[in-house]
């Protein structure tokens, strides 16, 4: 029976480029001992105090339907954060609770696009981000940022891609590459933002691991407000990866019309899980701090191993969770060095490629396993990368 | 700042028929002891055991994300559920676990239809349809029935309106009406379905809720479980509306590319809720006939009590936790009688018309009060009605 055009044709040609990822679940479902340095999750759980928050909630009766926008005390405690952070007014009224921060990515593009329309997006990106777009009916229409700039998009490249787009989509902190975006390239983006007269999807969901640099949330720049949408979530702030619980922050009237969307594709996120973000955002900023510590220590210690050798350069990287190498100078591709690498060592990192042409020739290490386990990982690797390099070289 | 089309005309006109709703929750934030017989929800909060479940497995550690496609445990559960009630044989690879029926039933659309092509639907319908297929990039084609058919579908009926469609949602036992589909009705939907080689959306939340004749999946039909999507929950069944935890069944092929969809629009559902849907369908029908069993004795009771009296009719229903009213006798449309009973009783109904045309006249009645509370109600409306009667007499 035939499906759709939209879902046969979500991830062209079948690779959504997690074939690596897929390889080393199966290694360890087999049992092989992986060091699995791939994907974007804490290697702490939910911390208790949150859970039984949740737990009381629930067994205080709050698992009826919930408010399909959120609850009011969550929608008021986001808006908060999020004009602390900010300085940007920002009212209960401009925020929609979703269940997770991908419903957000994808309800702020149904907001955005219509069906044929083309939408931008930075490559390197978080690989859900083309397929993502086009879910909600768009074209996807890829920025290619460069390493020797940061993975930072230039002017050129927005007069570029961005002529005829409904919206683009930025990540600062970035996944894969970590870059932190600076003052002037979010004024820049603003500009031509402006300029298209086009909506602005604003990823920020690692707001709160920022090592070098500081966040800075296009919104708050004059005349943004109106024209962004900022995505955010409670798994990478608060190490809740699994409960599911993101935002919109948005034009009033435009989370209206988002608020009568989620009455027809979700309704509504559990009340439950609500409360316990509520209660984690009472924690305030030492928590989120203590949350994301281990990132900032592990990038440190990463940084120092690295700057031993030259062989295995790396993107400068301000934030989020996460290093993105350079293994060009071995000859190899991200692809094989990754599936090598994995072969070899039991060692998984994400091919660059996996996150668009723009990574090709990196790696993205997820700074997600204990500081002893990551060091002795990365240090393999920066052998096999000089055994490749040799067998490569020996080659020719 | 323009939002896509798609948002801006997902409820046209900006009736969302759900006005008297929305009244009835303002007078009860403003104190009015309002009785409310308006919204499918249980009187009964979920229960403690599968809470504490819910509890344990978040505290054991199941708080990172989990599957996309759902756990293997509930995965498995869903599938044996469904061969077990309807004989067609299901697998784990049949099932997408999503974040709630809801989400089901628009996810199904996304595969089904492409932008612009039409989809029917049962006129009277649950108030997302129309929405949710305009959600999905669809066009939305009413199949009215008519109350002296008990509101199913007629063959005319499907005749006129499915020729061009991608698909049909149908739902049985149906909310709003009652109404639970008998053998013959479900092999015309079957046979009009393959002959237009449409896909069938089935939403069967209701199927553990019948008290009289038989709930029929259509998947059980020769050569439908290839063309038919099975949208259920826990909602209604086990008393976990806030859990939002529900699912698809369907062709394997098709559920992979949901898997795919689901990664770019939801990325799972939480493991510990999941969890805690597997402790649930552990415990097997008699739950779910205890949570039902509400719902079948208050039914009687409203039977008993309508059959005292000639003015105001009901719909034969078969199912569900509402019974379709009809006081069309009183001269009133269902929005003014509801408008005018809320007003001068504080009791709040659904207009029928808040359903679809079809139902105009009509009003339904949750049955998720207590008891003697629903008789009181019940007994308050039929005599309003009889007072409404005298006016209008009166005025001619």
């Amino acid at each position: 029976m035939k499906l759709s055009t939209r879902l046969s044709n979500l991830v062209p040609g079948g690779d959504d480029g997690w074939g690596l990822f897929m390889k080393s679940r199966e290694m360890v479902a087999a049992g092989v001992p992986v060091i699995e340095l791939t994907i974007g999750e804490h290697d702490i759980r939910t911390d208790p105090t949150i859970l039984t928050a949740m737990a009381e909630a629930a067994q205080g009766g709050h698992t009826g339907y919930a408010a399909v926008p959120g609850t009011d005390d969550l929608r008021r405690k986001v808006a908060e954060r999020t004009e602390d952070r900010t300085g940007v007014p920002t009212g209960p009224e401009n925020v929609l609770v979703t269940p997770g921060g991908q419903a957000a990515l994808f309800a702020a593009h149904l907001a955005a696009i219509d069906a044929g329309q083309p939408a931008a997006y930075i490559d390197p990106y978080y690989a859900t981000y083309p397929g993502t777009i086009r879910a909600a009916g768009g074209v996807p229409r890829p920025l290619v940022t460069r390493a020797r700039d940061g993975f930072a998009p230039t002017a050129q490249g927005l007069a570029e891609v961005l002529p005829g787009c409904a919206s683009l989509m930025i990540n600062t902190p970035n996944n894969p590459t970590g870059a932190v975006y600076d003052a002037a390239t979010i004024d820049m983006i603003c500009a031509a933002v402006q300029a298209e007269d086009c909506w602005l999807i604003s990823d920020e969901v690692y707001d709160s691991q920022v090592w070098a640099g500081a966040h800075i949330s296009p919104r708050a720049r004059p005349g943004m407000a109106e024209r962004t949408f900022v995505v955010g979530s409670m798994s990478k702030s608060h190490a809740m990866t699994g409960s599911r619980c993101g935002w919109i922050i948005g034009p009033e009237d435009a989370i209206d019309h988002l608020i009568t969307l989620a009455t027809h594709t979700t309704y509504g996120v559990p009340g439950f899980i609500q409360d316990a973000a509520v209660f984690a955002l009472e924690q305030g900023t030492a928590f989120e701090d203590k949350v994301g510590a281990p990132f900032r220590r592990r990038r440190q210690l990463a940084l120092d191993l690295l700057s031993q050798q030259t062989l295995v350069g790396h993107v400068p990287s301000g934030g989020a969770m996460y290093m993105m190498l350079d293994v060009q100078a071995t000859g190899l591709s991200g692809e094989a060095f990754a599936h090598s690498l994995l072969e070899a060592h039991h060692i998984a990192v994400m091919p660059g490629e996996s996150f668009g042409a723009a990574a090709a020739g990196h790696l993205r290490v997820a700074l997600t396993v204990d500081d002893d386990r990551l060091m002795d990982a990365l240090r393999t690797l920066l052998e096999h990368a000089q055994t490749l390099t040799r067998q490569t070289v020996h080659a020719d």
